[in-house]
């Protein structure tokens, strides 16, 4: 038994022919991750998630039996990797839509597309000073008169031409100094980077006709990974790039991948997974611009606090454990080296700061990039992607909180939800024919539906009267079965019942294209979803006696598309009853929050001021919280006088 | 030939029987170093000082010519190791006398004693505040109410305890925090280092029932290097050590030491030598004392500038080159283990401040210790070493100058000159009867003559007429031959012609002693070298108007010996005629400068404030540096209006 332990066997993968030499009894799905595999898992290898289905074409195995296999499926030898164990050589086929490996071009293309999804930031703010910068830095040689030693000699130089009061110089460099400073006749490039209240000397080159020096600014979402290219001297944005996270197969969510690492000790992998992102967007954007990688000086990160501690590799498990704590919430800046992104080898890595476990650096970067904390009227942030996180506040407080509203309007956990790409509908009406009109993002054939067609969708169902205000399908439409519908509609066969209950068909199937459906799961899920984020801005408003006419302004964030309409938010009630012009779609701001701090100390102050002003609510310890959300499980809400604007045409249908 | 070139023989040493692998055509005295056979070497291998002088017994060599020895030397197979190149395996005898591995451990005993003569910092002079630290810290565990980040709570709680508004934390650390936190229950020994402004979080351990830190101050000397062991904890010298500097082999002062690595790009071995030298001390230290390395968190040096450059392989070439620089004045303390220094591994290196290239932090050290900087009256340090250090000034004004007296009073190039050991006659009078009252170090057997002992013999040769201004023998005496002598003395036979001219026995030869001699030679250099410190003191005090009468102290820094009786280096002409009250012998300040700044930030800024506002004075470009020197080569000088209270017994004598 020991013997038989200790053999190796090869798996191969089809389509992709990827293989792995595993050891026997080791896990399928850890086997399809070390062959590159990516399969679909969203929980984490729980076995309960069954998105991780494979087809056994040869070889032994062991399986746990499972009630997620159908008897058909169980017949043709479809297992669930996660579930099954290497007892031989082994072939197996991964179908093609659970292999994310199998579409990667195509989702790098969809994410490079959202991540142009952006807003820059306003110009003029803040003043150009950036986090790391490169100059010249000419000094006359010294003579018998001015024998300053090398070392001050370039410090007085640099003072010069910046704010440096406190300096600091690695030893290598204090070394090589005197050799570099008279090969190139004391002229030189000199890069100094802002390492918290001191200036630290990073590199010195002799200097060349013309000062490069590029950063990369990141955000670290949950599902995508953004890139954005700047050039430092100028502040422009050169080229933006973005991948989905590859730790997407240890669970879809982040309490899913920290529950994971936990319990396979996996922390050192989940930290190689994000940081080989991060260095493959890196290496993407320099190729395609041509960028020397050793031009690129520094890294900035915003994103949520568990992604930044996988980044690090700092203990993230107390995130989800009570007391619900961060590691480090305001991380020191470090050589990106040390965390194996591949820049400079003496480049800076920066993480914005966070407020809490569940209220990241994106959220900062967010409240920064609106700039409601300098207003004096109300606003609220809304930061909608597998969590909903909520700050209310203007330039005297900010209140935030976070709502486990699950990734539906991500589209995940949702039949044909899918993430802002190619093919996703992202606005979707259904006119008073019954007939729909939609438009997907390339207007290539409809693939899925992202978040702002999923709100739309919710949104149109809702007040079209084909879904009731529990968000169930309509009793009548249901009772009578697909024939009978509501009088001003033709729905044909539109609405049947499906594996998973009661579906509707939003867009019927064609020679292209498969059909687009909603199940009632789907709308489940959706609802929940808004009740949450609901639930967290009533706690906020209650808590600070803010009530809607009081707000200025709504921002919401989030990897939506590029058309949404807002007013739906309002209309599902997922958000406060406030007028349209009021709410404002502002994109990522996780990236345009982290490229404004990294062009301007001054941001970096203002982020850390937010950050450690901000008050955090635990809804998990809360007592009104579940109250909210229970009320908030209604389509808009329970209570119709929070809703005036939707009310009327509820009261109307009904 | 190319051949034979490649050849590798081995060559052995007696009587150590060390033995070394070397190419066909090594120099001999490299295959020594090689072998780890010190050698005495004054000119660093150029092959005009005939210190390494060893015996071949058996092998092929090839020899340059030399006037350096004799021709009985010649016949006995004698060579210059220097000179001597390997042409087979070889035999080679090296001379006790000359080896200074052979007496290793009695210079060591020897350069321990030296170690002890230090003046302690002033108490209270400066609040006790190290600039590296360690404490206990107890923070509250986190709550769902308290859920600040642990990196956060750190700062938090060490911030109760010391003043540190910017911290900084390694990668390392911050990433081993959070586990250590929980497993200590959020109670910890914190170690924090200060650095140029920033407090750094240098390590956090479980807190144990006793803090233990301690730190090495270090005198960076270039004939001795001494330790210091300190109790971080409350600030005690717990022991000390001190050893010859290595490098010694290389040359004995260090411009021929930068010459030899110039020449032969050995920067490294330069450095490795310093650094196994300081480890050694550390490593005795710490045995002796029974303590773990790793409770070394902290080490600080002084010394002169070009001995911080070769322990930090930081490029010295320019401080013996016009325009005569340093690569750093001001170093940034540095991870100790990026130096090679085996302590904490996280501990840091600190150097102090320093002026110019001759004017090195062993000076600021000086300053420091005297306080010269805080006093309204006008004082003059002086620190006689290898180079002559003279500072004047005071609160408002401090100007600086080095002589490159060369190193006669440290007993170097003086036939019976030694370093204050035991058997070093430091204490010297020539009685009425002619005959010579001494006193040795350890009150032992008389080996040789140590700096104050070499003051005392000058003097007393000089106010007994033996020797005249000019610093000649007595030319009565000479003419007349030992036979003749001046009247109140019975000479016999001790003015002698010797194979190095005119020499003087101070000493007889007994049973357990040789004799002890003074030459024409050695009085010429010890001339030469007070000459040296008395010029720069000229130029010091003419630049700045100052007249003797102005001065309030003279201080006098270096390894003179015990008991120096100041008043002689007045009779010499060392030292401007002042009252023998207003001279202060203050032994090794650099050590004492050194300890001052490590167990104070305040003395660490004051260091800064010296080394930054001292006036430094080039006597190399300055005109009337060379004028002044010529005149002062007269006892006590050629002006004898500068010195009334010795110009009495001149002219009564005359």
């Amino acid at each position: 038994m020991a013997e038989s332990k200790k053999k190796k066997f090869t798996v191969c993968f089809e389509p992709s022919g990827l293989k792995a030499e595993v050891h026997s009894g080791t896990v399928l799905l850890e086997a399809a991750h070390k062959a590159g595999i990516y399969l679909s898992s969203i929980c984490g290898g729980d076995g309960y998630c069954g998105k991780c289905k494979v087809i056994i074409d040869q070889g032994q195995f062991q399986s746990r039996p499972t009630t997620l296999l159908t008897p058909d499926e169980i017949r043709q030898d479809v297992v669930l990797a996660c579930q099954t164990k290497v007892l031989s050589d082994m072939t197996v086929t991964v179908p093609k839509s659970h292999a994310l490996q199998a579409s990667q071009i195509l989702m790098d293309t969809d994410a490079h597309r959202f991540s142009e999804l952006t807003g820059e930031p306003e110009a003029g703010v803040f003043e150009f000073d950036p986090l790391v910068c490169k100059f010249t830095v000419e000094m006359s040689p010294p003579t018998v008169q001015d024998h300053t030693a090398d070392h001050e000699r370039l410090y007085l130089a640099i003072r010069k031409q910046i704010d440096a009061p406190i300096m600091q110089t690695g030893f290598r460099i204090l070394q090589k100094l005197p050799y570099l400073l008279q090969q190139a006749n004391y002229k030189v490039a000199v890069t100094v980077g802002r390492r918290g209240g001191t200036t630290e000397v990073i590199e010195v080159e002799p200097a060349g006709s013309r000062v490069t020096n590029f950063a990369v600014a990141v955000d670290l979402g949950t599902t995508t990974v953004v890139a954005h290219l700047i050039d430092l001297t100028n502040g422009t944005t050169v080229d933006t790039e973005a991948t989905y996270n590859s730790q997407i197969n240890f669970g879809e969510d982040y309490i899913r991948r920290i529950i994971y690492a936990e319990e396979n000790n996996a922390f050192d992998e989940m930290q190689n997974r994000i940081v080989q992102d991060v260095n493959n967007l890196i290496v993407t954007l320099a190729e395609r611009q041509r960028i020397d990688l050793q031009d690129i000086t520094a890294i900035i990160c915003a994103g949520n606090t568990a992604m930044v501690h996988f980044l690090l590799n700092l203990d993230p498990t107390r995130i989800r454990k009570e007391p619900y704590i961060a590691s480090a919430s305001f991380v020191p800046p470090i050589r990106a080296a040390e965390a194996g992104i591949q820049v400079n080898k003496r480049g800076l890595l920066y993480c914005l700061p966070s407020v809490a476990a569940y209220v990241g650096s994106d959220i900062v970067a967010g409240v920064l990039t609106t700039r409601i904390y300098t207003k004096k009227g109300l606003s609220i942030f809304v930061d909608i992607g597998t969590n909903g996180e909520v700050v209310l506040g203007n330039q005297d407080w900010l209140v935030c909180a976070s709502s486990s509203a699950g990734p539906a309007f991500e589209g995940s956990g949702v039949k044909h939800g899918m993430r802002a790409g190619a093919g996703a509908i992202e606005k979707l009406t259904i006119l008073d024919d019954g007939s729909i009109e939609f438009k997907t993002i390339g207007d290539t054939r409809p693939v899925g539906i992202c978040g702002s067609g999923l709100l739309d969708t919710l949104a149109e169902l809702f007040v079209n009267g084909i879904i009731d205000r529990t968000g169930r399908f309509n009793p009548a439409i249901k009772n009578c079965g697909a024939k009978y519908l509501a009088p001003r509609f033709t729905w044909g066969s539109r609405l049947t019942e499906g594996d998973e209950g009661l579906q509707f068909q939003l867009i019927p199937p064609s020679d292209d294209h498969q059909e687009i459906l909603i199940t009632q799961a789907d709308i489940d899920n959706l609802v929940r979803s808004k009740a949450g984020v609901f639930a967290a801005i009533r706690v906020l408003m209650e808590s600070t006696q803010t009530k809607s006419e009081d707000l200025e302004a709504i921002y919401i964030a989030g990897g939506f598309g590029n058309f949404m309409n807002v007013r739906q938010a309002v209309t599902v009630g997922m958000l406060p009853d406030v007028p349209a012009e009021k709410i404002h779609f502002v994109g990522n701001t996780s990236v345009a929050g982290a490229k404004t701090v990294l062009l301007s100390r001054k941001a970096l102050k203002a982020a850390e001021k937010i950050a450690k002003s901000m008050t955090y609510f635990d809804l998990m310890s809360h007592p009104g919280y579940m109250d909210e959300f229970i009320r908030a499980n209604f389509l808009p809400h329970t209570d119709l006088s929070l809703f005036p604007s939707v009310a009327g045409s509820v009261v109307r249908r009904a």
